[in-house]
């Protein structure tokens, strides 16, 4: 095989950048910080990964990560930066996405040469497309399960996210879809505690959307969070299931990717990925992945959705990441299998940043999640809902959203309040 | 239930400390950035989860973390930190690890307040303990299967980590048995992949076990590295019992929580739990968490051993982070289930750092894998592993290694050649 994994990191040392890139390449591979005796040329030219690229960039004042050791002679005076791209032979790990993860993550984050190790961009070979089932709804499945063409999914997550009885969250559900969203979902914190049990919920909630799906021939998706123990998952799938439900939702982090791919297997509904824990990964600058490289990984293990944060939103995340990560989700992987999935935007959104959105995505191939935008519309929520497909709309049409709200008071009452 | 979880975090902030431990309590509990209308008093006195202590701490001259925000009014013109403690009612979560792991970790990285936020201790209610499995082998169980007593369980990692025949791997096993290894691995790069196909590996290293066993009695452990998809995890377990095999090994990280459980629910052999990408979570001192709160999810998912790095190791971590995390694994979690599990030590070790462990450990209960300690003995590698047995055992009698070696001459080489 002749295909190649690739993989380029942020670095950040006092080696040169070679010696600190060509120590990466070995703790990864077939290298030791001892030769071996089994060690031979032949084997390190076959599995020995390689380096195959290095841009130097400019050097820092503080380390930005503790502990770092410098060479014992011939290292710079200050940490440097640098961009190094490293690749391996497919047949140092098979199509496996557990191995995959060991050998571009693994030990790197903790050799003595760095004071910064991020991954910032992966390119995985297409035999993995053979290996792993990929999205299996993604964008124009979600789009059949729920009925909506043409425009953004809108939708909203249950609010308070933990407390509600099954019939509150019922009745703020009927109160939701009533108003014309087309998607809601729990919480990450709403799994299958005692005063709430999944099952007793999940049918509560499915028979609000029957209910509105007989009277407006569109059901709503409920991404329900099936997150735990495999057995309960499955066991929360199959009534998900057997109920005509359309999705369930897995916190990617705590389930983990062999949970995250044996459910693919089982699954007929839309899997909607949920990112929680996700700042550990990317909110140091110099350390972790990137959500370029982290997304890979989930869309091969078959997830449909996947949440980027908003615009503007209420966490730490700047905008230009948000977009590249939303853009990253539309982007196809690979030749077999594209694997594209719908970016899921909310935190803190409204009718406020769905214009710019919609704009900077250029495709209104998402899902938009607001709460407070929509509750807290000043002329109720079915004017929150409305506000946010103006918006949309306005954009679609090339209009500025404050032009467009001159003879749409919804969104005109939405900029007012929450702009 | 009047149990509570219960996890306190380092933070760094620029809000006053107080409000900032409120956003976090109300971010993975009841509470949202907008008041919301089920909201109610009653709500929020139950599920809502309680800040319990504040020990403010230093102020920083620079933000750890970029995009912090500091409050509209009254904000700290440095950052602070402080040692928070928040509680949770057990009926929010239920006894499911992985509603536990977005409730205590979840979205707290990304708010806003926050340029530095790492969880440091976790105590997670006696339910859990009912609720999962823990070690099946644990410390004691892992001694019955290696039929070692009395000292701690040495061992070594296949090296070169990829690129080894099936073939080639069982004449070092063979060589590393025979010079009197108890326990060896895979590495954690090395799964399935087409050079050493998991089955063929493993029958070739088990043959070499076996016919060690029936010369000495004691057959040595092989922690198969079987990470990867479900169905491949089974199937390779399966293939581990039948063949009399005692250990596998799962990449913790990578195979993830709800897959580790699974593998649990299935195995009849130790499960040796790896580490790989550990820095991610505790490489920046004020971002992610402490292996303090990481193990203690593994150990209830019912791993065996668990790996701390070593004392002077070739990575960055500290010693006295080493020996925490050591002390962590055998010190009990709940009192109906102590999930005390074997830690394991790695990375550069030689009989130079066997005395200190034992000493600083107070317990010869644990793994020590060495390589180049063992393979680079000048003597050979019969003297490597005789070397630290006699350092350990020179530590027992109180003995400094310098003055036991004296008339240990393995000892004496490897102090010499290592030290």
């Amino acid at each position: 095989m002749s295909e190649r994994i690739v993989a380029s990191y942020l670095i950040e040392t006092r080696y040169p950048p070679e010696q600190a890139a060509a120590a990466m390449a070995g703790e990864q591979s077939s290298g030791t910080f001892r030769t071996m005796p089994g060690e031979t040329p032949e084997l390190l030219e076959r599995f020995g990964a390689r380096v195959e690229a290095i841009e130097t960039l400019e050097e820092v004042e503080q380390p930005s990560l503790p502990h770092a050791r410098p060479p014992k002679t011939g290292g710079s005076r200050l940490p440097q930066r640098a961009r190094v791209t490293i690749s391996w032979n497919f047949e140092n790990v098979g199509a496996s996405l557990a191995t995959l993860w060991s050998t571009v993550l693994g030990n790197l984050f903790e050799l003595h040469h760095f004071s910064g190790l991020k991954l910032l961009s992966l390119e995985i070979p297409e035999p993995f497309g053979a290996a792993y089932a990929g999205p299996q709804f993604a964008v124009e499945g979600t789009r059949v399960l729920t009925g909506v063409r043409d425009r953004p999914i809108v939708g909203t997550i249950i609010k308070p996210s933990v407390g509600l009885t099954p019939d509150a969250t019922a009745e703020l559900a009927d109160r939701m879809i009533g108003a014309g969203l087309d998607f809601i979902k729990d919480d990450e914190l709403m799994g299958d505690p005692p005063h709430s049990p999944f099952a007793e919920r999940f049918e509560k909630v499915m028979a609000v959307i029957d209910r509105h799906a007989d009277r407006t021939g569109r059901k709503a998706m409920y991404a329900a969070n099936i997150s735990g123990d495999l057995d309960a998952m499955r066991r929360q799938l199959d009534l998900i299931e057997r109920r005509g439900g359309t999705c369930a939702m897995l916190v990617l982090n705590s389930v983990g990717l062999s949970g995250v791919i044996e459910i693919r297997k089982h699954s007929r509904v839309a899997l909607h990925g949920h990112r929680a824990g996700w700042g550990v990964y990317d909110r140091a600058p110099v350390l972790g992945m990137s959500y370029l490289a982290y997304q890979k990984f989930w869309r091969l293990a078959g997830v449909d959705h996947l949440h980027v944060n908003g615009l503007q939103n209420k966490f730490c995340e700047p905008d230009e990441s948000v977009m590249a990560s939303a853009r990253g989700c539309l982007t196809p992987m690979l030749t077999s299998k594209p694997c594209t999935v719908m970016p899921v935007f909310s935190s803190a959104q409204s009718a406020v940043q769905a214009g710019d959105t919609f704009r900077q995505l250029g495709s209104d191939d998402l899902i938009y999640c607001a709460g407070g935008g929509i509750i807290g519309h000043p002329d109720g929520v079915e004017a929150g809902v409305r506000s946010i497909h103006e918006a949309f709309q306005a954009a679609k049409e090339g209009v500025s959203a404050h032009d467009y709200a001159a003879n749409h008071p919804a969104l005109k009452a939405a900029l007012a309040s929450f702009g």
